[in-house]
C-alpha cells in the first residue's frame, strides 16, 4: 500500500506543487491532486517529471462532474471529465473518486435512478481512459438527516448500487472514518475482494460516541479511537495495494503545512506499525 | 390499435381458453394471458391454432418474477421467466409487463438500486427472445402512502428509471387510470414516442375527486369521467399500434362473463368512437 | 419527413451558413451541419436565430470521433464529442451519425470487439445530451474488398451489431444508396420500426449493374434507377418522421451551388411526388 | 490456489461422484463438475454434504448454452443456465466457464457481434446468482485455420472482447496450454490483475515445436516442456487464489482412473514445488 496525502489536513497548502513537495519530504508515495491542473501548468512531460522527481504518484483525482443536481449541471461537467481523465491517464493515474451524501432533498428513489444513469456515463468515459471510479459511502450520523430524505450510506447499499450501475470499472472509495461511523468490522473488510476497492482514505475519530462523530471533526491517524492498525491489516490481507490517503476534514489548523505534514507522517508511522506493515 | 381483454373485469372467467373465446365473440383482437400455460396445455402448435382460430393475438404476458423482495425470491423466478419468454415468443407475443408500486417498506434509494439491477436482468432475458418489458407506473393517491416510504409513481420518474435501467427493450405500460390519477394531459402523451410504450391498459374512473380514486375502484371504459377518447386519439397520433387492454380492478361483479364482455365491448365501441378510431 | 441537404452534392459551398441559406431558398427543411462550429461562430442564441430565420432545423451532426483506429485516436476525440453534443442539443438536434466501412485492415473479429466498446461509449455520451447515434451500413460492392478483411455491410448485420452495443439510443442511418447496393426491398424497410432509424440519406444510382455502382458515383434523386418513391413511401408507412438528407458523393460538379440546389429541389419534388408525399 | 481436477485426463471416470472421490483421495481440493446433476441426484443438502465430506469444492461449472450457432440454439439453453447457476450457487460455486474457438465458419465480425450479445446475456443471468463467467482463449495453431475465418485467440483480443461485453463478472479462463501456444510470457501474467482471472486450467505440452502442439495432444503437468512453475508463481504473485484444474485433452489412456489420478498428483506436486507453493 502507498502512503498518500490530500491537502485536507495540511492547513494552508498553496497548491498541488507544494503538496507534492511536502509528500515527498515526509515519506509519502502518493498525492491526491488535480491532474488536469498539473498538466495545464507543466505540460504532460513536465508534470510527469515533477511527480517522478519527487517519487510520488497520483493516488486519485476527484470527479469533476456535478451529478447531484440538474441534468444541465451534469452535462456541463462532461467536457471537463474527458479532459481530466486524459490528463490523469497521461500521468499514470487510474483512479477517480466521488462521495455519496447519505441524504438528499430530492425524492430518494427518483434521485437514485438519475444518479445511477449519470454515474454510469461517468464510468464509461473514465473507462475509455483506463480509469476506475470509486464511490465513497459517508457514515457520520448527523449527515443522514441533514437533507430531507435518507439516501444510502452503508457498505452493502453502496455495493448494491455499484451492481446497479453495472460497469466493470466502478468500485469503492473506502474511508476508515465511514467504516468506523457505520460501525463496520474487520470481517466486513475481509469479505471484500481487493478489486472492489478503488481508493482508500484514512482518518481517525475523536473519543466521542460514534453517533456523535462529526464529518468535519476528523483527526490525524493514530491520534484517535479507530482501530486503524486492524483496518490496514485487513486491507493488506485481501490484497489491496493502492494508495491510502489522509483526508482530515476539520476546522482549519493554525500550524504550518510542514508541521502538519510531519504530524501526519508520525501518525502514518504509528498505524502502519500497528498493522505490521 | 388492437382492442384487448384481460380477465380483470370479466367476473368468474374459468381460464385463458374461456377468455380467448369471449374476446373473439365480442370483437376483441388481443388477450393478456399466460402464454406458458397455454403452451403447456396445448403445445406450441395447438396454442397457435387456438389463438388463430379465434382471431386474437396475445397482447402481453405478466412478468413471472418477484423483483420486489429478496434476492432469493428474485433468483427463483428466473427459470420461469426463460420458460415464459420462450412460450410467449413461440406464440408471437413480444410484450411482457410488470407494475411498480408507488411506495415500499424498504429504504427507497436502496430498493431502487436493487430493482434497477433486477429489472435489467429480466430485460436482458426477455430481449434474448425478442420480447420487450413494460413498466407500469401506478397513480392512485392512496397507494403512495400504503407502505412506509415513497417510491416512484409519475411518468417522468418512470422514464428516468427506464433510462437508468439502460436496456433498449424496456418501456412503459401506459394505463389510462394512472394517467388520470397522475393528472397528466393529452400533451403528456403526445410528447412520447410510440416506441416508448410497450403496452396500454384502459379503464375508467368514477366521478370522485382524483385523489380519492381507488386502485381497486376502476370502472368500464366509457362509464366514467376519464377522457378516454382523448387518451386513445393521442396514442394513435404518436403512432402506437399495439394492444389496448381493459383491466378492471374492482370488487367481483355478479354478472356472467358473457354479460361483462358485452358491456366491455359497448364501452370500447363508445370510447374508440369518441377517438374517431 | 423533412427534406434535407448536406453540402455533398452542392459543389463549392463555402460554409454551413451558405448551406443554410441555400436550403431555405430551395424549400428544404433540414441541414446536416457542424453544430459546434455554428455555436462557436454565432453563440447559442445566434445559431438558433440563424436556423429559425431560415426555417430549417439540423438533421444530424457527424460523429467527431475516430473510432476506427487506435485507442489513443479514440480518446482524443471524446472532448470534442462532449462539446459537439452540447452544441447540437442546444440547437435542438437529436441525431449524430457515423458510417461503417464494409472492410478493415484489422482482424475483423477483434476490430468488432474494439468498435463495439468505443461506439457504446460514444452512445452513452450522446445519450447524456438526449442525442441518438445512427450507424450507416455501406453497401457498394467495391468497398467490401477495399481493405484486407470483410467487416459488416448488411442491414441485418448492422441491426445485430446495434443489439451487441446494447444502448437504447443507437439506431440506423439508412441511406437509399446502401439499401440499393445491398439489393434490399420495400419489405425490408417495412419490417423495421421507425424508432430503429435515426437518420436517412437519399441518393440515386446510375444505370449500371448494382455490383458496379461506386460509392463515389452517386447521382441526384430522381435522375437514376433507384425506386426512391417506394423507398420514401415505405419509410412514411412505418412512421419515420425525421430528415431525409441528400448526400451526393461524386466527382466535383462545375455548376454553382445555386444551380445544384435547384437541381436537388427538382429531384426531391420528383421522388416525393412519386411517393405521394 | 486450489489443486483441481476435471475428468479430462482420468480415463473412464464413471461420473462426478467418482471424480469427487478420486480428487479427495489424491489430495485435490477442487473439482470441475456438473453442479446441476449433483443437485438433481442428491438434493442441495446431499450434494453439499458429498463435497464437504470429501473436502473438495467445485472449481467451475461449464456454460450449458450453445452461443456459437443460431439464436434458437442459444435461447434453448437459457432455462438450463438458470437452473445450473442456481445449483452452482447453492453449492458455493462462483465460477462458470466456456471456451472460445479461434476460428469460425460464420463471417467473423458478424459472429463477434452476435457472440457479444449472447455472452452478455449469459453473464447477466450468472451475475444474478453471484457467479462469474470465464472465457477461455484457445491457442493451438492448427485450430486457427480449422474453420473458414479467423476469430480471436490471443490474450489481448480476449481482454478487449471482455471490455466489449462490458459486464463486471466476466473474466478469463486462463489455461497454461493456451498461454504456451500463444507464446506468452511470465510478464504477461504479471500484467494481469487477479480479478481478471475467473478460473485456471493447467496442462503440459510435448516437446514439439509450439506451432505443432495439438489441442488434443496435451500431457500431464510436469511431464512436458511448459514452464508450469513460472506459470503458477506468476499467478500466485498477482494474488490469484482460485482453483487450478487439470484438463488433459488427449487420446483415451488405458490406465485406470486411480492410476491416472495418482500420476496427476505427482505432476501437481512437481510443478507446485517448482513454484515454491
Amino acid at each position: 500500500m502507498l502512503r498518500g496525502l490530500t491537502s485536507a489536513g495540511l492547513g494552508k497548502v498553496e497548491n498541488d506543487e507544494q503538496l507534492i513537495k511536502l509528500a515527498s519530504q515526509y515519506g509519502f508515495q502518493a498525492v491526491d491532486v488535480d491532474a488536469l491542473g498539473l498538466v495545464e501548468r507543466h505540460g504532460v512531460e513536465g508534470a510527469r517529471e515533477l511527480l517522478k522527481s519527487h517519487n510520488v504518484v497520483i493516488g486519485s483525482i476527484g470527479l469533476p462532474v456535478d451529478w447531484r443536481n440538474t441534468d444541465e449541471n451534469f452535462q456541463q461537467g462532461l467536457t471537463k471529465l474527458t479532459q481530466a481523465a486524459a490528463a490523469a491517464a497521461s500521468l499514470g493515474c487510474t483512479s477517480c473518486c466521488t462521495y455519496v451524501l447519505p441524504a438528499t432533498d430530492y425524492k430518494a428513489a427518483h434521485f437514485m435512478a438519475l444518479a445511477t444513469r449519470r454515474i454510469r456515463i461517468c464510468a464509461q468515459i473514465l473507462g475509455a481512459y483506463g480509469i476506475r471510479l470509486g464511490l465513497e459511502f459517508v457514515g457520520p450520523h448527523h449527515l443522514r438527516t441533514a437533507w430531507k430524505n435518507p439516501f444510502i450510506w452503508t457498505l452493502q447499499e453502496t455495493l448494491d448500487w455499484i451492481d446497479a450501475i453495472g460497469e466493470p470499472n466502478v468500485g469503492l472509495l473506502f474511508d476508515s472514518y465511514h467504516w468506523y461511523t457505520n460501525e463496520l468490522t474487520i470481517a466486513d473488510i475481509e469479505a471484500l475482494r481487493a478489486d472492489q476497492i478503488v481508493h482508500v482514505h484514512i482518518n481517525d475519530a475523536p473519543d466521542v460516541p460514534v453517533s456523535e462523530a462529526m464529518d468535519g471533526g476528523r483527526i490525524y491517524p493514530g491520534e484517535g479511537v479507530i482501530d486503524l492498525g486492524g483496518f490496514l491489516r485487513a486491507l493488506h490481507k485481501i490484497g489491496y495495494q493502492g494508495a491510502v490517503s489522509q483526508e482530515i476534514l476539520a476546522p482549519a489548523p493554525t500550524d504550518s503545512p510542514e508541521q502538519l505534514a510531519q504530524r501526519s507522517k508520525a501518525g502514518f508511522d504509528k498505524v502502519f506499525q500497528a498493522a505490521d506493515l
